[in-house]
């Protein structure tokens, strides 16, 4: 830190992203990435645009937003994209949070939230998880609060019923609720809040092209909710970066909405190797919470979390260990390659406890 | 606006960008874009990451920052960053001012600076520009504020010598002072501040690889400056989006480093073009400041500057007017392809006036 600092600062502490290991050969199941390559034409349509990049990008996404729109069937007003779904959510708290609208959300749930609130000095509430690590929606009913909800939650990958969003929604018809859904492509068809954004002005819904658009290294996120929502976030977005989604990104994500058969199979195949993973892992003595997620969340009986995390990694395994007090013994364990999840499961046989 | 957003953004009027066209056929000079492409070789940099998409891009850009590093002489941890310049001067308003910490800087330069500052809530100053639009440097002396300077400044285009900015960072030892060298390359051998970065603690360069490097719509920005700066820069960018640069970008700008002499060729051209251009537009009549810059600051004797702007869009060129009350009558013109300017002087001529 430097002397120049800001004071307000004091209390920052940044966001840990997952290792990303660079050269070392390993089987990398630590930051919920696809297992399965961008389609080909997205490849197609990122190598179209690259010859034309000492022009600037279009800094309203008009393709993208376009796409977007239709895939979501709202208008294109309603979209507001972000350089990943992380800038968004920062757009998000700095749009909707000050002193006096604080933001509530559950005590285990994505790790960048109480981030996001630290660095735009907003107040902010952690409601716990119950015993089985579920949300409990009447904890968020009349709340007085905004709030933010991973669903399914991270890194539990449970999911919330789409009727207990709602309640939530309306019973906090003064503040925000931010539905998070990263991993909403994992879930099953119908579980997306997407639909209650047309009945509801103080929802805002946050998708990313990450996990299951297999782009995680394009940076590709957006919010769709109320056209004055997200007219806020423009607000903040063209007071911050206006062109903040380049011009390789913003073709590959107009490219990759028109490959829904291909994302299609890959999630059936990501639910089906989940399935079995769960299984393998239950058998070999984890507990493991049901996920509707790209990853599970697991508990050996009797090795300690960073201890199976360390013994997986000196065989060439990477897994997150969060280190929460609450969940120090459990390890997010992303659903990678079926042929990798069965390796996975008969190394942790092996290792014992 | 919604009835959630929050009442400290009463007075954050967003940036306008300069228009990105879709569709039209127009000779586009008014974003300062690089009329010549990116190499052979960075289109094939991206080519080669775009099947890899799937996976986090580097959060600490390790190759690239080691490629900036070596071709400013700086050590790895003197560079951050950013998605677009834009994005690193965010960063440091974020991170160097607060109300104790204010923010000056000239009144005519950069139209971002004062929007950065109201979004951060960061009390600025805006010190006149003298008569003939250029920066006196005696203005930024012993000032007790962080002071941030475009240098070539825009829209003038007119370099301050590097003496005059030492001076004011060895006279502010208390406050940061930034040099927003956005079309340093442009000016020459020698007019960068980033040698300096070695002996003061408070100054920090920022740098873009959208103009001089051919890379506008690729996104990418960085600072350099003493470690300790770059570590508070580090701490917000995490504290924010530690996946800023998207992957494609992180291997387009590493490749644009190994194609120096390439660059150097298209800067030469443009100084050329440039140099042609001002005496065209001088023979036609228009006052035209010195520029270093690869765009021309421009005023017609007679016709109001919406009016010129107006009329050249008719005949297919686009060019910038910024609007502000002493600069109404004035255009910025990027310097594009030979051709097209030798077009634009020849139409501001049949314009007439």
């Amino acid at each position: 830190m430097s002397r120049f600092f800001s004071k307000t600062h004091a209390n920052l502490t940044p966001y840990t992203p997952g290792e990303q290991p660079r050269g070392e050969k390993l089987i990398k199941l630590n930051t919920n990435e696809s297992p399965f390559p961008p389609p080909q034409s997205v490849i197609a349509a990122i190598a179209r645009v690259s010859s034309n990049l000492q022009l600037y990008s279009d800094p309203q996404g008009t393709e993208l937003r376009a796409a977007l729109a239709a895939y979501h069937g709202v208008a294109p007003e309603q979209i507001s994209l972000g350089n990943g779904s992380d800038e968004t959510l920062a757009f998000a708290f700095a749009a909707f949070g000050d002193a006096e609208h604080s933001f509530a959300f559950p005590d285990i749930t994505y790790g960048f939230y109480p981030v996001f609130a630290a660095l735009f000095k907003v107040p902010f509430t952690e409601i716990p998880l119950t015993d089985s690590f579920e949300i409990d929606f009447r904890d968020y009913l009349n709340l007085g609060k905004n709030i933010v909800i991973a669903n399914p939650n991270a890194p539990t990958g449970i999911t919330l019923p789409l009727g207990d969003i709602e309640q939530i929604i309306k019973s906090n018809p003064d503040n925000i609720v931010i539905i998070d859904e990263a991993y909403i492509d994992f879930a099953g068809e119908g579980a997306s809040a997407v639909p209650l954004t047309a009945r509801y002005d103080n929802l805002l819904v946050v998708r990313t092209f990450s996990k299951s658009r297999n782009l995680a290294g394009a940076r590709l996120g957006y919010a769709v909710g109320n056209a004055a929502l997200i007219s806020d976030l423009e607000t903040i977005r063209y007071s911050f970066n206006p062109y903040n989604i380049n011009s390789l990104t913003l073709a590959a994500g107009a490219a990759a909405l028109r490959e829904n058969d291909y994302y299609a199979q890959n999630w059936a195949e990501i639910a089906r190797t989940r399935s079995l993973t769960i299984s393998g892992l239950r058998q070999a003595g984890l507990t493991v919470l049901p996920s509707a997620a790209n990853f599970v969340f697991a508990k050996h009986p009797t090795l300690a979390g960073p201890d199976l995390l360390a013994r997986l990694r000196e065989r060439g395994f990477l897994v997150r260990n969060l280190g929460q007090p609450r969940i120090r013994d459990w390890l997010r364990i992303t659903i990678g390659a079926a042929g990798d999840m069965e390796k996975l499961i008969e190394t942790i046989k092996v290792i014992g406890g």
